[in-house]
């Protein structure tokens, strides 16, 4: 037996009292049970979301919230502004387009975070107000770098423009503040750093997305979000939710509210800090400029390819680190520690890595890295 | 404490070892280990569904492969044939609607299944073979009764247009063959039948749907077919699918392929009977001319309020039953008995009712209604 460690951003690992809570008895998605629990979960998800607006739950994955956005938002033929700074701000783009919008982009060199300066200038040079929508990402999972969601939902807040943010990767495990920061719609999933299973996502807007999604004229029935807002009214879904998973979400929520976000925020900061402390004293270089506290994505030495290593730690010490997306396939590791995570995860990842380095022939003192870590860990 | 009974059709009760099998380990989407999982779910799913042609796992309710059939098989402005005999007949044109097709019905009276005869004329009638696909619900929840697909396949077939099953209720409890029925589109889900929790929805397409799904027009991403098609080739899902859920499943399968699917659809034919002789034993009188062997839709006399009866029986008997939908709202009561159902919960359901039309001034003798069940249930 090999035993496994999970370090993959999503899903995660799901402490035994999550994944315990879906074994409870079935229960009516329509009936007093389930609306306590719909009513938890969604008030409780409205402080990490750092709103006071309605958290609506969609069962599916991220990608389906992301969807939900662009079908409640848009009206064919619009023109939008996405900021492409990774796999999944290309998401964004990719979606927009099937959905016949205009799509314009600022493209940002992988590993970099967008300038909001940038975002700025494109809405002062748009003086028809053609841009309906800026499209972000908080983290993109594909190169670990953390955008300025506030900085540029100030900028994008002193135009007539929608503020979007796929905030899949880093909510609830780094501050965001969706009211403060003029996010016009937040959405996010259950399997980051909510630490439940995947199946559930859920989304925010503000007032003035309300008014665009009454009118928006995209075909939309599943995830009709004026639906949605009917019969959150009575602590339901119109279509039959995965009770079980919101169950989940629940007892990961309880556990979140019980440590406190300040404190879970410093946790993720402090293990982010001793990840990146530990590949970079093992001489690997970190792609990206500002790196998210979710998860550090690495380059190996040219001379080893990221996918060969990835699979030997696997093979054969059970440390399930992820591959590069896109333009990044076999040229990154990414190592998540987001969620149900503590200081020996980070150990696990990073004494992995110096013994799959060392097998691949690099040389390098054992220890190296953990030492590095340790240090910082050992902050109490 | 009030024991309870889940008899609702949908959520439906989860045998504890299928519960159980969410609390393994959590796994990657992208690895050896959900590879074969999804492996083993796609492959028994087909002859569930009668059919040599690949299912696809979508992470999401019944509506959401109801909606993902529309999106994926039509082009705005076509003309599509709905058979509309309840409310989720009455969903098909509505989504379809949404997405600009040209609707027409055949409205059946609720309680009634359609006239196969009838598609067979509306077909003829489309001497310009405008009619691209006819839409139609196997069981069809909120009437409880049961179509002819396999009468309805066999005139589908002699024209050009797509036949399209939603058997979200009624397929893994009662005989389906996709293919030797000539369904282009199945579609179901994993919360009814299926004895597990509710958040996958599956389906399956003909070469001639697939045809078609490579060239229609309306915007798709999150559902787009042709991706997961893709993807199922390395037994994965485009987005992350909710692996919890599709261990349960899987886990459900295997109980289902124990037990063999010809016993499943004798027990659920015989339970089903048996809630039939009891509940007409007591005077109510069932709602569907041809009822199915999943739900047994009754109504009360005339002088009691479905809905206060149920919420009575909820209360006192902790005993959980549907209401009605739609144009049915407090006329009905739902009494599922599919997937992880055995002759008490027929027990439970008529002694309840029993006992809350005694309590609610209807003369009759307790027991009336269980000895009449029993008298079936006892056929070994």
């Amino acid at each position: 037996m090999v035993k496994k460690y999970l370090m993959t951003p999503g899903p995660t690992p799901v402490p035994a009292a999550v994944a315990a809570a879906q074994t409870a008895e079935m229960v009516s998605h329509r009936g007093r049970e389930f609306h306590e629990l719909y009513q938890y979960v969604a008030a409780t998800l409205r402080d990490v979301f750092g709103t006071k607006h309605e958290v609506y739950l969609l069962t599916g994955s991220g990608t389906c919230a992301m969807e939900a956005a662009v079908a409640n938002l848009l009206s064919p033929g619009e023109k939008v502004l996405v900021v492409r700074s990774g796999h999944f701000g290309n998401r964004w783009a990719e979606i927009l387009k099937e959905y016949g919008a205009m799509v314009k982009t600022i493209d940002v060199e992988w590993g970099r975070a967008v300038n909001p300066k940038l975002v700025a200038e494109r809405l002062a040079e748009d003086t028809e107000n053609e841009i309906r929508a800026v499209f972000a990402t908080f983290v993109d999972t594909s190169t670990g770098a953390v955008t300025d969601v506030e900085e540029i939902g100030r900028m994008v807040n002193e135009t007539n423009a929608l503020f979007v943010v796929d905030a899949v990767s880093g909510l609830g495990a780094t501050d965001y503040r969706m009211d403060e920061w003029y996010v016009d719609v937040t959405l996010s999933a259950s399997q980051k750093s909510f630490m439940s299973p995947p199946g559930i996502a859920f989304l925010a807007l503000s007032p003035k997305a309300w008014k665009v999604c009454e009118r928006a004229k995209c075909p939309r029935y599943y995830w009709d979000l004026r639906k949605y807002r009917q019969w959150a009214e009575r602590f339901e879904t119109p279509y039959t939710p995965a009770v079980a998973t919101v169950r989940a979400l629940a007892t990961a929520l309880e556990l979140m509210m019980e440590e406190g976000l300040p404190n879970i925020y410093a946790r993720h900061e402090r293990l982010a800090r001793a990840t990146r402390a530990g590949v970079t004293a093992l001489g690997l270089r970190l792609f990206a400029i500002n790196p998210a506290n979710v998860l550090t994505v690495v380059r190996p030495p040219d001379e080893i390819g990221a996918d060969d290593l990835r699979d030997h730690i696997a093979r054969n010490y059970g440390v399930y680190l992820a591959g590069g997306q896109g333009q990044l396939k076999d040229r990154v590791i990414r190592i998540a520690h987001m969620g149900f995570v503590g200081p020996f995860d980070v150990v696990h990842a990073i004494t992995a890595l110096e013994m799959g380095l060392v097998d691949k022939g690099i040389v390098l003192e054992l220890g190296t890295g953990a030492a590095a870590a340790e240090e910082i860990l050992k902050e109490l």
